[in-house]
């Protein structure tokens, strides 16, 4: 068993997150050692999946590994019972939720139709405060996401894999009742991590279950929406608009029907930017390398069965 | 001296609103009279300041006058000294703020930017935590941001005609400190009543303080910013960005600079619509009246000498 100060951080093909997180390691007491000697693996790119076998198999006494990201769905394939798994959940939240709201707001005040006009409008938008909200997912990005809209007053449902009541939710329901849940939303939240139980949650029979004013705001990922059957929604008007800051195709190929529907705006995967997560996947790898020296349970642990 | 039951509600000009405040007149407990027997009038058009002072001349008995609306700009040279003033000052607060929030979060998020992309774009967008707001006003509108800004944990400074400590606000300067108090802001937010004194507050000093990446948001009259020299800093770079609720001229004309701007986002004075609006006025006109028959002191007082 190696020496839990022992910390390797790679690859190095990511220069900006390869720095903040040797940074983080040093400040939480740890030691920077090549992967051959080290006790735990901070992967620092997260677009280097197809690297991550062969540096794990140098890692001959890594117990534990740490990913970048929230959503893991690039290395679930690698998952294994012999190791410690955490990633970035939680950690990203705050940015994230801000998003949700921004999402949100811009879609019950007309922002995208007084963005494009050029004479001055008939009066538009709805407020936010008393709306009914269905939230998707009951991790992190919610409950940071319940912090900002507490001050509207809105009657919010979260839907997650279980019914045990969410902490400040209106309503906690199970994911089998999610036509149910969502069948009176002003505006449906997709914040959920991607597997094979949630891909392709919101279908053509989602859609229909919704109000035809109402929202969806997908910041999870984009294979939660089944894109062919939201492009006929937003066309046909069976929902009032969506917002997108994940897509499936991602990213969103050029003259793609989304581009072109004015009750639709894509955000392109900046719930969290790169600069808005790099202090705070940072701030992870500094508390967990901390806790991995103390012997204390680590944040965001990853459920090895669940696949995130 | 007039029973204070009997209540007038004048003119008939613009039916919905005459409606819900006749409704809530009688939820009060008044009874609805012409005005020559009126002890109140309740003003059921604000854009029909004209027909004002006929009106209030044939209310011989009139002590009481609720003006609609929070800005009272076109009927304040009637104010008078003989009368009680109370307008929908507070009232209209909430989605007022719910717009600058919603102004905000659009700006910081790049929302402009990808309303109008039809192709993935890079990475762009700020957090709002942390960030540094200033608000001038400290009315009504101030208060119920407060409320909804309260999460983010912002650094809020407060701009007033007094800096006798604002509640919430980080710092709370006088007008006098305006440059000051914008210098470092990353978001300059105009919430003010139009009088003299604050007409034209944002002019081109004004903004040649603003830091060249914050934005500002007028949510207070369009008379507040000298529409030109707004223009120029748009263009020239001097301040990120712009989304105004309000403009001066207003309607903002066809073919006007702002509209070809793309840092500049133009909402119908919307803050509050007609239809968020109405069953507000209609609360303050059932609180007021029922203040009114028991005797006790009025919501939304206006200070005659002040103006608003």
């Amino acid at each position: 068993m190696a020496d839990r100060h022992l910390i390797a951080v790679e690859p190095e093909t990511r220069p900006a997150m390869h720095e903040v997180m040797v940074a983080a390691v040093e400040e939480a007491g740890g030691t920077i050692v090549p992967i051959e000697r080290a006790s735990a693996l901070m992967f620092a790119d997260p677009m280097a999946a197809g690297a991550f076998r062969g540096i794990l198999d140098a890692g001959v006494n890594v117990e534990w590994i740490q990913l970048p990201y929230a959503g893991i769905e690039t290395f679930a394939h690698n998952l294994d019972a012999d190791h410690l798994w955490t990633c970035g959940k939680g950690a990203y939240a705050a940015p994230v939720a801000e998003w949700i709201l921004t999402a949100i707001l811009t879609s019950f005040r007309a922002i995208p139709r007084y963005v494009r006009s050029t004479s001055w409008q008939s009066q538009e938008g709805r407020d936010l405060r008393g709306a009914k909200l269905t939230i998707l997912g009951g991790g992190g990005i919610t409950d940071a996401f319940m912090k900002l809209i507490a001050p509207f007053e809105c009657e919010v449902t979260v839907v997650r894999r279980s019914d045990t009541p969410y902490p400040g939710a209106s309503h906690t329901m199970s994911t089998g009742d999610l036509h149910n849940a969502i069948s009176d939303a002003d505006a449906v939240i997709v914040a959920l991590a991607l597997t094979e139980e949630t891909a392709g949650i919101i279908d053509g029979a989602a859609l229909a279950a919704m109000k035809s004013d109402a929202f969806l705001l997908n910041v999870g990922r984009g294979g939660h929406v089944v894109t062919g059957d939201l492009v006929g929604a937003l066309r046909n008007g069976a929902i009032g608009g969506a917002v997108l800051d994940v897509t499936d195709p991602e990213p969103l190929p050029d003259g793609h029907p989304l581009w072109e529907l004015d009750n639709c705006v894509i955000t392109p995967h900046v719930g969290n930017t790169a600069e808005m997560g790099l202090p705070l996947i940072a701030d992870r790898v500094r508390d967990n390398v901390a806790r991995w020296i103390a012997g204390d349970d680590l944040l965001g642990p990853v459920d090895v069965n669940l696949g995130y």
